[in-house]
């Protein structure tokens, strides 16, 4: 740090620091990145809000705070942005639709927005997804496609593509998503930043708009493990107006975020995991394994199953949230989502139920297996970003649609609820990677030790993209 | 008590006095049981098995056990009987079907018999049900149907027909039975005798074969309160095998058995509850409401949606269950069954999800009104045992068909797993109607009190009906 630092690329926990130490002011740092984001945005499409007004004058109020002496917290002076899922008060939450934008304006923030704040970061605007997050591309037929920044012509990934490509890009150091089959996961690795889908139950989804009930994550991404870390910290607890939150005490991960992970049982994903997709998709896994001197391999039993079985519970319960809008107003949905929603309202419910019973046998199978490890490595995505508009594409020989079947190695394992840490991998001159650092419930913390230890010895990194400016 | 008791006829708590006192061998009230079986059954039809050899060396075990000083339970030499649906070491669990007699035998029994045999109990056969407890008449075109004891050309009541019977017509004192949507309480109404439907969650379901898991509830049969609270107390605890029980400690029913009501707050159910069944059916809950002094009345909202809801989720799940077997052994079903499972099989996934997302509503909706008042009052069936065979009834002036209407007021209390004692009212000479008395989850024993209360005033009773011996 020194006093050329380009505060808008900087990362959040270096940002806090300078801000908490008065050697920037939040209102220097929030002005960097809406100049940033009205520089570059126009490239990407990744912001649907911009919030200047409310950023800057909350940024002033942070800096008046520094000035009378309050403690600033762990977030001060950190930009941030939200996929446009979570409450935002004056806004409507559009859950990247069209039919939501009719909605009242939100009157608050979502629960995480204000943990967030109350940690001292500054919501900065939106950001754009796939359509009610049924989507892995990052494209949207209301807003338009969000761009990858490492490749304008190429997919950011979805649904949380505008926070996957915003991170990427440098216009925030921090975003929130969610992921209810991969959606944080995804655009992580399309995107090349880090992204962390916490254990079903972690974090209170109070004011945002579901999808799927028993699937829906929140989480948060970022350019380092560290970043993630201090959002997740800040985010959890306890809170009454989300009854699915599991009543755990907090947990920080910040704390033993350097350990290393000399202690632990780490394992390659084997059969499901290390076939169906291309070989570099295997080869970043490869890559990290290697890194953390992983040599165990471990078979997770009929992960493929889990994934059909996934599949079938979010059309169906999709399918329930929006039956009425299906009905009333087919014709503003965005196609590709509609007819995928149209068919889970006609999908037989023993189906389903059958899927739920699966469900249950399946969480045991892989909980056991978590007796023997600590840490499974698998692929995020079968692939890099495909291109923009892609259709088709071919995995292992065979010809398949590219939108259902992006998820393949991420829908196993949100499935079941277990924290997972998305790391980037940078194989060669080419679109990154993704590999999904894995836990048994509740171990987040491990996730990001491993995800951070990486990081360290320079496996995975999170590089700003060089945006072609428009 | 003397010695001219036919103990036969005994309730269990007199039998298990005098079997621990030693006033008569359990071997004798065995015998006893087991020849009034077989000389009054035949006319029944209530029982699918007899296992005197079973009960008779289970009988002189706990004969020799008292004479060596050991201590026999609350329940010492009771004898009682269970719906088919629960393993017996031995036999196949056919419940109710056909298909089920080709299971290998059970290995074991059932956790509740394990229990009620651990208090003393002795098993003495198994009791007839409608096929896979998808039944409120207890016609069963497999095994016959069993017939109401109180008059034969009636229902006894499904699905735990052969239960309500066997206890009614003085055959056991005591008999375990099942309630997904009524199956304890319309038997209980119908026969004229005592049932309990504990909590969801309450007893363990361990070694019992499934109807709906949502909704599945084991509970006992008796002809007096006193009798349900001591096979309850015994049945109560944790069980690592039933992952569906919820984990809290026994809370035994029979110390405050006799406190009486003066401290309970008691609402007689109006709205729904009010209507669309027989006068007599509200002018017995009129009754037991004048019997308790319970002049409030409390509306429970949307209750028909809940049945509604209940039903679309039995069907379904029911449909999960036996997808294969009606694939492959559609002919084997009891058509009544089938047909209903069937229609269950198409139905869409969103219907049931928005049941189940309705059921949260209602649940906390319902569990609000227990703010207010400690017992709700509601009729158990909206008419008296129909005729065997009849298939249409006259409800409120409305035609409809018998079968699936006969538990429009038992389905909304199940639905969110609420503990309901049935008890039996005699307004006439005619046949008798069942009264639910309904608490909050856990309060049982509130349930159980009251009906100890009423039948101390002599407003209810459940009478050994006089069998016209076949």
């Amino acid at each position: 740090m020194n006093v050329t630092t380009d505060w808008s690329l900087a990362p959040a926990a270096d940002i806090a620091r300078a801000v908490s130490a008065g050697a920037v002011g939040a209102r220097d740092v929030v002005a960097a990145a809406l100049e940033r984001i009205d520089r570059i945005d126009p490239a990407l499409n990744s912001f649907t809000d911009r919030l200047a007004e409310r950023a800057t004058a909350r940024a002033v109020s942070l800096d008046a705070g520094r000035a009378r002496g309050d403690p600033l917290g762990p977030l001060a002076g950190v930009p941030f942005a939200v996929k446009n899922l979570f409450d935002v008060a004056g806004l409507s939450t559009r859950a990247g639709s069209r039919i939501n934008r009719e909605r009242a304006p939100a009157i608050r923030d979502a629960t995480l927005i204000r943990r967030l704040e109350a940690a001292g970061a500054v919501l900065v605007g939106t950001l754009g997804m796939g359509e009610y997050a049924y989507d892995f591309t990052g494209e949207n037929i209301h807003d338009g496609n969000t761009r990858n920044p490492h490749a304008l012509g190429h997919m950011s990934g979805g649904s949380s593509g505008g926070s996957g490509a915003a991170v990427a890009a440098g216009l925030v150091p921090l975003a929130l998503a969610s992921d209810t089959n991969g959606s944080i996961r995804v655009p992580s690795a399309f995107c090349g930043c880090f992204g962390l889908k916490p254990t079903y139950g972690r974090l209170s989804r109070s004011g945002t708009f579901p999808f799927v009930g028993s699937l829906d994550h929140l989480g948060p991404m970022a350019r380092s493990p560290r970043d993630l870390a201090l959002a997740y910290d800040a985010m959890q607890g306890a809170d009454p107006e989300d009854p699915s939150l599991a009543s755990r005490p907090p947990e920080p991960a910040t704390p033993d975020l350097e350990r290393g992970v000399a202690d632990l049982r780490i394992a390659v994903a084997g059969g499901y995991f290390a076939q169906g997709g291309d070989p570099e998709a295997f080869a970043a896994v490869e890559h990290v394994a290697r890194a953390l001197g992983a040599r165990r391999s471990i078979s997770i039993p009929e992960a493929g199953r889990a994934r059909a079985a996934a599949y079938l519970i979010t059309a169906a319960e999709g399918a329930a949230l929006h039956l009425d809008r299906l009905r009333r107003r087919a014709g503003d949905f965005d196609p590709a989502v509609r007819d995928r929603l149209i068919a889970g309202a006609m999908l037989p419910a023993p189906f389903v139920e059958r899927a739920q019973r699966f469900r249950r046998w399946y969480r045991d199978a892989v909980l056991a297996l978590f007796r023997e490890v600590d840490v499974i490595l698998a692929p995020s995505t079968p692939c890099r970003a495909p291109r923009s508009g892609q259709t088709t594409f071919v995995l292992d020989g065979v010809e398949l649609p590219v939108r259902p079947n992006i998820g393949v190695f991420t829908q196993p394992v949100s499935f079941i609820g277990l924290p997972v840490v998305a790391v980037p991998v940078w194989l060669d001159g080419g679109l990154p990677l993704g590999v999904q650092v894995i836990a048994a419930p509740w171990n987040e913390a491990l996730c990001l030790r491993v995800a951070r230890q990486l990081e360290r010895e320079g496996a995975v990194r999170a590089p700003v993209a060089a945006v072609d400016e428009a």
